[in-house]
């Protein structure tokens, strides 16, 4: 499946929920990440952002669309690379 | 369709930025939109969003699902309000 998530979380928690995130999807911008993904492999990142969330003030948002032909993604203006995040 | 939009521009442009996509897509969190919309209608937005972003340094990426039944979305944690972006 293809999945994009994103995340507004504690700025204390951002570097670590960022880098659970990119060992299992490709950063896009800001506090976006995406990509394909199985089912269990994403119950697997799931568990480990919850145990790094506080859940009464972090929040997390995740698309799954099943079949990636089903989305369709286009860019306007540049395209970020993930160094830019740290400059 | 069911798109979403997330933009990373200039912090000049973030307000313009955001008040247009407001007008056509019900934000989701940070620095993403999202909702049902026509292609008319999304075409008329990124008209408007284009005339405001600085194509050079600014970057808006915009995820198409024709059929809003093949996207789902789960939020872990809190649910943000669009309120909290202005706290």
């Amino acid at each position: 499946m293809f999945v994009i998530i994103t995340y507004d979380v504690g700025v204390k928690r951002v570097g670590k929920v960022c880098k659970k995130l990119k060992e299992y999807l490709t950063w896009s911008q800001n506090s976006v990440f995406e990509g394909q993904i199985t089912k269990t492999l994403l119950l697997q990142c799931l568990d480990e952002i919850e145990s790094i969330i506080n859940p009464e003030v972090d929040s997390i948002y995740v698309y799954e669309v099943k079949n990636p032909n089903y989305i369709n993604k286009t860019a306007y203006g540049v395209e970020k690379s993930f160094d830019d995040l740290f400059l």
